[in-house]
């Protein structure tokens, strides 16, 4: 008998039909002898319209009432789980996150999980019961209910299995697993049977976004092993967990691609130390996270400095940057434009070299010129025009094979 | 500087617009310089959809999980409504049922209230801040979300204002406050300007459903006044309160009506001692609740015994009667119809006499056929033909000078 926890999206819990068929996936599951948790989030479409009331009365309204008022969303869902669960015969328990001892700081909308006790919902699973957890919520030490911010539900799932010692933790989504690349622009790309936390995080900040990186951290951390696979069909998908050796020898494992990016040049910076810092400083303030920067020494001894933004924050940077340097010959906004960037990730890339090389060898030959580079000790990204990006991530997953992958 | 206690129904919280509007008067209270505590229901609608998807997932769901999904519907308001405070600049923060300690028994569904602790809410008015609460919740010893059943806000409000010592509770609704009949049935129909506690519980059991009576007997037994108010205008209401010597000199409060009622007739009673007991045991055991009982004696010193039903438990009422009486020589279904009731209500009745005079001969000058008397301490009722039944509120209404009421 092994305990299951099994955490299952807004678009998979989003009708009363598709809870039915969450309800006979988790029957499934514990006909075959186990003991299941089910961690859920709200329906589809409940945040947005809560959300939508909610700035109806108050454009800016408080954080500790938005998460008063969100976490009805999961609670509504655990319940009706629990009924579907019991009109097929599955004695089954619904529990809200201050039920479960799922303890946070007080940071209402982003609160961080501190402890988790499990209220009873290991007697709950000993007396036979399948238990409904709502994702996405806690409680604080004062007793107000908190939320976990975006990705809740999935760190959710992962620390109550961590906290229960689950020996499966099965994050049931609307795609079939991770892939190397977006299937939707890479007609060939493949199911990935295994992957390492840090891929999982590389590929996640750089645009394939199946959970948030917070969820992926707090596995890493606690070494919960889980697997990405579908509420829709019965495939296996894909299990992340700690790097092992045998993951080296496959170099790349994704490409990534994203196009909400956007790239800013700062030209006729003095060459002298403390200029970065100035310059990242004013964003830091404004609230900006940068991503990619590259530094290259321009025209007259004075440097230029390029660094790509999320999309929505370009006129937020643009304003920064041009209200920081009133003195144009101290540093002036040279370009602002949209850019994507195309990521290739592996923990192979460690052991094996010409990564690099094959890259740009295989943007070279479909004449994408490359903006911006970086690199990380898993990962080389680059900048390029966003009109070439998608038949650039073809090119790249190409160029690495892995359209060739074993299946 | 008062504490006042306000509750508003789903349909004075029903939108956006409306929230907005009990935030307007809410913070008319505050800015008078009193405490309040704002008491809410779900928005009206909510309750019904939850339900609705809670029966298409079960026909006959959990009641512990009843309870859980029905909760949402408050908590969404509770939180709502401070929102809409803040914009206007009130200090308010939301409570729940199980913040508030409203602690109860564990029987879900209809749950009855063992004790309040009030959580911090003493410390919050204290800080300056209007509480929301969430009616109709609380929560069992087992740390279980439980309901209080229908009218549940009504009960949590009077709870509130109880536990609290409030100065005033306000139950503030659709209509301006309790009327001497419905107006839309009598068109001088005068609103009272007090009643007791005894008047308000015959008048709702009577057909006048302006609130539940398991919070008017709560009121009664711990002796809090309330005002029964409009929730659209600012016109006082009827004050709710133990009964006065003043009250007397109205002989009679008000005229009810109540056209959801069944007649039956079981005639060839033994006249014997038990028959009556057996009869009421059969209903009883299938849970329907008699209202009126007549009995003669009729043919062949044999009995009749008559008494009134929910018009929806007739033919579990007839189903029973059948079932239980197989030897037609030992007692038979006589008669089953729909019938109305004509009740007229005051504790000024227990001083004065002719009052059942006046009730007989206001029907007779319209030609109404009594089928049925029943009376009690402060009320008289009368079981006529639903036909007749408006026209003779209408009246009786006159004939006790109701509509020329004092304004």
């Amino acid at each position: 008998m092994a305990l299951i926890v099994q955490k299952y999206g807004g678009t998979s819990v989003g009708d009363v039909d598709r809870i039915k068929n969450v309800a006979q996936r988790v029957k499934e599951t514990y006909d075959a002898g186990n003991q299941v948790v089910v961690v859920v989030s709200a329906r589809s479409g409940v945040t947005n319209e809560l959300i939508g009331r909610a700035k109806a009365l108050n454009p800016q309204p408080d954080e500790r009432e938005m998460d008063m008022l969100l976490t009805v969303g999961e609670q509504e869902t655990i319940a009706l789980t629990a009924m579907a669960l019991h009109a097929i015969g599955v004695p089954a328990v619904s529990r809200t996150g201050t039920q479960a001892g799922i303890l946070t700081d007080p940071s209402h909308t982003r609160a961080r999980i501190t402890s988790i006790s499990g209220g009873d919902i290991q007697q709950q699973l000993a007396a036979g019961k399948v238990v409904i957890l709502a994702g996405f919520q806690g409680y604080s030490a004062e007793g107000q209910i908190t939320t976990l911010g975006r990705g809740g539900s999935d760190l959710s799932a992962i620390a109550i299995a961590a906290a229960l010692k689950a020996d499966l933790c099965q994050i049931c989504t609307d795609v079939d697993g991770v892939y190397t690349a977006d299937p939707r622009l890479v007609p060939d790309a493949k199911k990935l049977d295994e992957i390492s936390y840090e891929e999982m995080l590389e590929l996640a900040s750089s645009g394939s976004k199946v959970m948030q990186n917070r969820a992926v951290e707090f596995a890493q951390k606690f070494n919960v092993v889980f697997e990405v696979r579908s509420s829709f069909n019965n495939n296996p998908g894909t299990i992340v967990k700690e790097e092992v050796a045998s993951m080296e020898d496959v170099v790349v494992s994704g490409v990534a691609l994203d196009k909400n990016q956007a790239k800013i040049v700062v030209s006729d910076l003095p060459d002298r130390p403390g200029t970065a810092a100035k310059l990242f400083q004013v964003l830091g303030s404004a609230g900006i996270s940068v991503d990619m920067i590259v530094q290259n020494l321009g025209r007259d001894g004075k440097a230029n400095m390029t660094f790509t933004v999320p999309r929505e924050d370009i006129y937020r940077a643009e304003k920064a940057v041009t209200e920081s340097f009133p003195d144009e010959a101290a540093g002036k906004l040279f370009e602002a434009s949209d850019i994507a960037k195309v990521s290739v990730v592996g923990v192979g890339m460690r052991s094996h070299s010409g990564v690099a090389a094959t890259l740009f060898e295989a943007l070279a030959k479909g004449s994408v010129n490359i903006q911006l580079i970086s690199t990380s000790e898993i990962k080389i990204s680059v900048g390029i025009d966003p009109e070439e990006a998608e038949e650039a991530t073809r090119l790249v997953h190409a160029a690495f094979g892995l359209g060739q992958l074993p299946a």
